[in-house]
């Protein structure tokens, strides 16, 4: 029987309580297909500063870089915000990515037809949306040097370089050839410089894709855009700081942030995870929605594991739930049968699975 | 008769239209109440490009620097976008924003209540909205060195000093004395030093306001919030960048962004403005809507002029004009009585004002 490896990473604040419901729900598809998972629980965030005096503890790297796949909750809270900057949660989460080396942060944004009313949007805007956030996730201004705060100046740098450019372009060009074989690249070319030079770049390597239409569109735009017509959109694809807004913006779409996953890609390992943060205000209520987690967990199996049929097993399992009426708290007002708890509903999608 | 020296820049693209409907209601009001308003014209963008080689010709400052306002259409379009960087359009806006040294961009976002089908938005969602974004406008990523595109490597520079900050943290909160006194600083302080500084700036400025409530929130989540619960707002104080992906996307609350005006403002001469651009595709077919261009007119009048009867009297008939179900094409199917031209819509608002 096959055995994989999974770098289990709970995080702070919902992310054990989430976790828990991922892990159920993929017990319970292992045992159906025939394979088993063994999960290695390892720290990051807020309570791994707790135990270990860092965010990132060198035994996190090194189980990730050896597991065959990487299943993150989240991490922050406000308990750790007046740490000095290296040692908050978030540095943590930023290392850990740069140390993977996974360059390209997928974020789907797909509104499934059960909930087709929770959006703030207008049905009509929102039913059928499916679209993929393609982020660049280690360069940019979260990584750009020089940066500092020095006197009355404060100061960081957005800087790509042509290489990562060229690699997250060929990341959104092959996802569009996969999909609706449309790309559109979000920049600020018209003020700029490394904008201009995405952009270029960017033209360059969709010479390669003959068979995918390219646009390009401003950030502001694209934030209009988004909420005045997101089925425009197949695979937009973008840096690390516009891509953290839109992604974020765009999940809104689907009704509630507690629905999509996302995974970081590019390098030998990938990090599944939930694109919802830690949420310390509901932590430890068991009201929290772990369908974001679950759906994660089926990404990993698809996209790290080659476990398709497992996969698409539990996203039929998340729609079956959805479609008898069963909500978590954050969904209790659209179109709900049952209202249920974080572990209900793991249960109830691990039985469906 | 008091009279009003006006630089009236029309720019490109539908500017021409728009700021032509402008004048037709300034006029009209400046008859009712007794005063006259003298207009230079003057160029920018392309436009003065075409005709003069530079983008913001040194003509042009001067006259606005000598002016009592200035009133602006929009600028840009892709006959100049292969032009080197320092010839494009918005190389002179943003030039003209430094000269002029109006660090404050005040967004209104405001959803009248006639259109309140018109958003993309679920009307129970959007009924009421009425936020104000400060984004700060000479500062930021737009201006900061070094800066430079390098062989492989192009780049820009976040930066702001301390007194940057506190000048724009000042205008949001006054602007917040006068409206719901409730303040939320957009930044991402968990990544960006700059965002620190900016944040902790923020903090010692508010001591002076005890009466605003202020609150901090990272701009990812803002950019959630903004289209989840926009109610929850009153005044969003935040940099250049952020502030320009923002207020676009905030516009989009109001149905069309062919409504919203703004102000750019905190120096000896302000300028006045709609949020929407120039419309290159849409341009001399007489179909844009040039309410946002009267409503920024009426800003004019109200800050800059201190004529507040007659900005409330254009107000008033703005909403007069909406009620009375005129559209023009952007929002032909909101509750439309009668289609209407630009040129139709300027005469029915001066009609009324
Ligand atoms: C927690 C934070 C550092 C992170 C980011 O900005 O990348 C988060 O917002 C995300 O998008 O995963
Ligand atoms: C045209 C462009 C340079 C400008 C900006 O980014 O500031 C525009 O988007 C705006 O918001 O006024």
């Amino acid at each position: 029987m096959k055995t994989y490896n999974i770098a289990l990473i709970k995080g702070d604040g919902i992310g054990p309580e989430i976790i828990d419901e991922a892990v159920k729900v993929l017990d319970a598809v292992a045992a159906r297909f025939d394979f088993s998972m063994r999960y290695e629980e390892v720290l990051m965030g807020g309570s791994a500063y707790d135990v270990t005096g860092d965010p990132l503890p060198q035994e996190t790297i090194n189980v990730s870089l050896n597991a065959d796949a990487v299943l993150f909750g989240a991490i922050g809270g406000e308990k750790w915000d007046n740490l000095p900057r290296e040692k908050r949660p978030e540095s943590g989460l930023l290392r850990f990515r740069k140390e993977l080396g996974v360059f390209a942060n997928l974020r789907p944004a797909v509104v499934y037809d059960e909930l087709v009313n929770a959006s703030s949007l207008k049905p009509e805007v929102v039913k059928g949306v499916d679209l993929m956030v393609v982020r660049e996730l280690i360069g940019g201004i979260y990584f750009g040097e020089p940066k500092g705060w020095e006197g009355d100046k404060a100061y960081n740098t957005m800087v790509y370089t042509k290489p990562e450019v060229v690699r997250i372009a060929h990341t959104a060009f092959k996802i569009a050839m996969e999909r609706g074989k449309k790309v559109c690249s979000v920049d600020k070319a018209n003020v700029l410089d490394v904008s201009q030079m995405w952009r270029e770049t960017v033209e360059e390597v969709a010479k390669e894709y003959p068979e995918v239409s390219l646009s390009h569109m401003y950030v502001d735009n694209a934030a209009m855009q988004l909420i005045r017509d997101p089925k425009q959109f197949d695979v937009i694809l973008t840096g690390n700081i516009f891509g953290d807004i839109l992604s974020d913006e765009a999940s809104m779409l689907s009704g509630s942030i507690g629905l999509l996953p996302s995974a970081s890609v590019g390098a030998k390992i990938g990090v599944y995870e939930p694109i919802h943060g830690s949420a310390p205000d509901i932590a430890g209520q068991g009201i929290a929605n772990p369908i974001a987690t679950i759906a994660s967990a089926s990404m990993m199996l698809r996209f790290a594991l080659g476990e398709n049929e497992a996969a698409d097993r539990i996203d039929a399992a998340i729609k079956h739930a959805l479609k008898d009426g069963y909500r978590t708290r954050d969904l209790a007002n659209y179109d709900a049968k049952e209202l249920c708890s974080t572990s209900e509903m793991g249960d109830i999608i691990a039985n469906y699975a």
